[in-house]
C-alpha cells in the first residue's frame, strides 16, 4: 500500500483510477479536480438492508481503496432514508421499515466486511437520513423541481414499466433525486457505482450544478462475472464467492474459475498492482509459472483478506490434499448397500445424495464424471461388486462406498 | 334566506344542491351523508394570489351559500402552501413566493368580497400551509405514493404537455395530491370546484379512501358565460362584471345581457329561490311582466350585494335616465368644431374619440348607429350645420357637439 503522498503525478493517479472501470465521466473534469492537489470527496452509496456481501460487491470497494491509496477521502454512504421509510405505498410487505437499531446493526456488519479492504482511518461512514429527514416541504419540492417527468421516464426501469403499463408510484421519482441530493450534501467530487447506476449518478452531476456546486465526476465499475465466467456474480445464480463463506469454500470456488477469468478477478478484486499482475501474466505466457500456482495465489489472497493468513494457508493445504493430489477429504460421506441392483451407480449415486435423482446420476455417468478408485466407470447400470471403494463424481463430490 | 333548520327533507336539499351545477359524484353517496342529519363539511379551494373577483368566480360561492342555508359547514380554503413556495424550479419570475403578510392581506380582501354572499358566522377560512408545511419527509413520500405516474399523466394539462414534449417538473405532480390531502386534513364531505378541477376533486375522493376516510362527494359548477353570452366570463375577454366595479358599471353591464342569459345569471348568481325565478319566467312568458323590468331586478340585486341598496337605487335611476328615457348623461363629453369638413360625422366622430378611427366612424354611420338630436343621420360625409347638438352613436356613446 502506498502512502497518501507517494503518488502525486496526475497521470499515474488516472491510471490507477481507470483500472478495471467501465466509464469515467469525464477525465478532463477529473484532471482539473486532481490538479488542485487537495483530497477529493469520493462517495459510494449502499443499500441499508442486511448486507451479505459477495466478491461482486467488493469491486467498487476495491476502487474506493484505490482512491484511499491516492490520498483521497472516501465516504461509505448508507442509504438508510428510504430503508427507514419502507415502501410508503404499503404495497410491498417485503419492505417493512427498518428501525434505527436495525440500521446501526446493519452498518456494523457492513463495517466488519468493508474494513477488510478499506482503511478505517480514512473512511467516513455516513447515513443519508441525516439530511433527507431534515428536509422541509419547501426544500422537498425544490428538490423535485430539478427534474422533468420526461427525463425521469428515460431511466431504463421506469421506461420499461411505463411502456408495459405497470404502475410507477409518484414517490418512486423521488429516490433518484434523493440519491443525487446526497452528492450535494456531501459536496462529492467523484461518485462511483455499478453500470446499472449510471442514470442516478448522472442525476447527481446535474443536481450539483443546480445547487451551485461543481458537478461530480462519475465512475462506473463493471459487474463481476460469477464463477461460470458468463453471468454476473449473484446469489440467485449460485455462482458467487461470499465474503462470509468458509476458507475452504472460498479457496475451492476461487480455484474452480477459468484461467481467463482469473486475470479479470486479479484486475478487479486483487490488491496487487497492475505491474505485479502484468509480470505474472508474462510469466505464465513464457511458461515460467503454471497458471495453477497463479490461481492459488489469487485464492490465497481472497481467503487471507476475509479470514487471515493462517486460515488461508490451511485452506490451501486442504485443497491441495484433496484435489491436486487426488486425495479424499476427511469429511467425505459414507454409504453402504447390498451387491446387485442397489450397487448399480444409477441407484447408489441417487440414494446417497451424490446425484439429485436417478436421471441425474445416469447423465453424470454418461458424461464420464464417475470414477471408482481412480478409474472411469461408464456403465450406470453395471452393479459394483462387494468391497470398499472411493467413488468420485465430478470434481468435488466424493463418496466412501461399501458394497456388502 | 332559509334558516339552517328549515329544510330537513333530503329531496329538497338535493334540489337546491343540484341548482345550476354540472355534475354531482354521486347522489347516492351524498344522500347517505345527508341522511345522518349532521352538518357536512363543505370545502372549496381558492388561489392565494391577490384576488380581483368577477361574477364568474362567485358561482361556486353562491353554491357554498346554498349549503350554508341548508345548515352545513363551509370552509373557504386558501391554498397558500404553494403560493408561499412560489415556483420552486425558479423558472417563473412571475411567481415569486408570497410572504405571510401578503397571504393575510389577500385573505382579508377575499373575506371582504365573499362575505357579501356567505354568512361569516358559518364560514371557516382555512390555510392549507397549516398541515402541508407540517409534513415530514416520510409523510410527504407516503402522500406521493398514493398515485401512479400514468394516472397523473391522464390529467388534461399534463397529458397535453407530455405529448407536446413540453417539460413537466416532478414537483408539479405533488400539487394535485396536496389539494387532495386538504380533504383528508379537513375530513371533507363535499368538495366543489369548476369543471376544469374535476381531476383534482376526484383525487381527493381517492386519497380519502387510502387514508381510511369516507370519500368526499364532488360537485362541479359551470363556468359563467360572459356578457356576450358566448365565452366564459373573463377579464381577458373584457366580458365581465367585476365585484369591485362601480355601481353604474355593474348596473349598465348587467342590463346589456340578452334575455336568455339573464335566466342563466338568475340561476347561478341570484339569491332568489328557484320558485321565485320560475314565477318571473312565467310572468314574462304570459306578458304579465316586461323582460326589462326582470333584468333591472337582477342588475339591482347584483349592485345591492356589492354596494348596498342606496347605491343600487342610484344606479337604477342613473341607468333609466340615460338609456330608458333617452337622456344624456351629465358627464357626456363635449366637442367643438368649425362648420365644413370638420363637422362631417366621419371627422368629428373620430376626432372626438367617439369612434376609434375614420373608417370606424364611417362604418358606424353606415350601420345606422348615429343619431343627432334623436334623428338618424346616415351620411358620414355630410357636414352638420352650425348649432348645438346632442349626438348619440350606438347605445351608450354620447357627445355634446357644438358646430361654430
Amino acid at each position: 500500500m502506498s502512502s497518501p503522498l507517494s503518488i502525486k503525478n496526475i497521470d499515474e493517479q488516472i491510471k490507477l483510477i481507470r483500472r478495471g472501470i467501465v466509464d469515467l465521466i469525464n477525465e478532463e473534469d477529473l484532471r482539473k479536480k486532481l490538479a488542485r492537489n487537495k483530497p477529493l470527496n469520493i462517495k459510494v452509496g449502499f443499500d441499508p438492508t442486511a448486507p451479505d456481501l459477495h466478491l461482486g460487491h467488493t469491486v467498487v470497494i476495491h476502487k474506493m481503496r484505490h482512491f484511499q491509496e491516492l490520498g483521497h477521502n472516501v465516504t461509505f454512504l448508507i442509504g438508510d432514508f428510504t430503508g427507514r421509510i419502507g415502501d410508503p405505498s404499503g404495497r410491498s410487505e417485503t419492505r417493512p421499515p427498518l428501525t434505527e437499531e436495525q440500521v446501526i446493526a446493519n452498518a456494523n456488519t457492513y463495517k466488519e466486511q468493508i474494513f477488510k479492504i478499506l482503511d478505517p482511518e480514512k473512511t467516513t461512514v455516513a447515513f443519508n437520513s441525516k439530511w433527507l429527514n431534515a428536509l422541509t416541504p419547501t426544500e422537498f419540492l425544490k428538490l423535485m423541481s430539478n427534474c422533468t417527468v420526461a427525463r425521469m421516464l428515460e431511466r431504463d426501469d421506469f421506461s420499461k414499466r411505463y411502456k408495459e403499463e405497470r404502475p410507477i408510484a409518484i414517490h418512486e421519482f423521488f429516490y433518484p433525486l434523493a440519491q443525487a441530493y446526497d452528492s450535494v450534501a456531501l459536496q462529492t467530487d467523484v461518485e462511483m457505482g455499478g453500470t446499472d447506476q449510471t442514470f442516478n449518478l448522472l442525476m447527481g452531476r446535474t443536481l450539483q450544478s443546480h445547487y451551485g456546486q461543481e458537478p461530480q465526476c462519475i465512475i462506473t465499475v463493471p459487474l463481476l462475472e460469477g464463477l461460470d465466467g458468463v453471468r454476473k456474480m449473484s446469489k440467485s445464480y449460485g455462482n458467487y464467492i461470499g465474503i462470509a463463506e468458509s476458507p475452504k469454500d472460498q479457496f475451492g470456488k476461487a480455484m474452480s474459475i477459468s484461467d481467463e477469468l482469473m486475470w479479470r478477478y486479479y484486475e478487479l478484486i486483487s490488491s496487487k498492482s497492475l505491474e505485479e499482475i502484468e509480470q505474472m501474466r508474462q510469466d505464465v505466457e513464457t511458461g515460467k509459472r503454471h497458471p495453477k500456482t497463479v490461481k492459488e495465489e489469487l485464492a490465497f489472497e481472497i481467503v487471507e483478506r476475509y479470514h487471515g493468513k493462517d486460515k488461508a494457508e490451511e485452506a490451501r493445504q486442504g485443497f491441495n490434499a484433496v484435489f491436486a493430489k487426488g486425495g479424499v477429504p476427511e469429511d467425505a460421506p459414507k454409504y453402504e448397500c447390498a451387491e446387485g441392483d442397489e450397487s448399480a451407480p444409477i441407484n447408489f449415486l441417487a440414494a446417497s445424495g451424490v446425484a439429485d435423482s436417478k436421471s441425474a446420476a445416469k447423465r453424470l455417468v454418461q458424461q464420464g464424471a464417475l470414477s471408482i478408485n481412480d478409474e472411469k466407470y461408464t456403465d450406470a447400470y453395471a452393479p459394483v461388486k462387494k468391497g470398499k471403494y472411493t467413488v468420485k463424481c465430478g470434481k468435488k463430490n466424493f463418496l466412501l462406498l461399501t458394497v456388502k
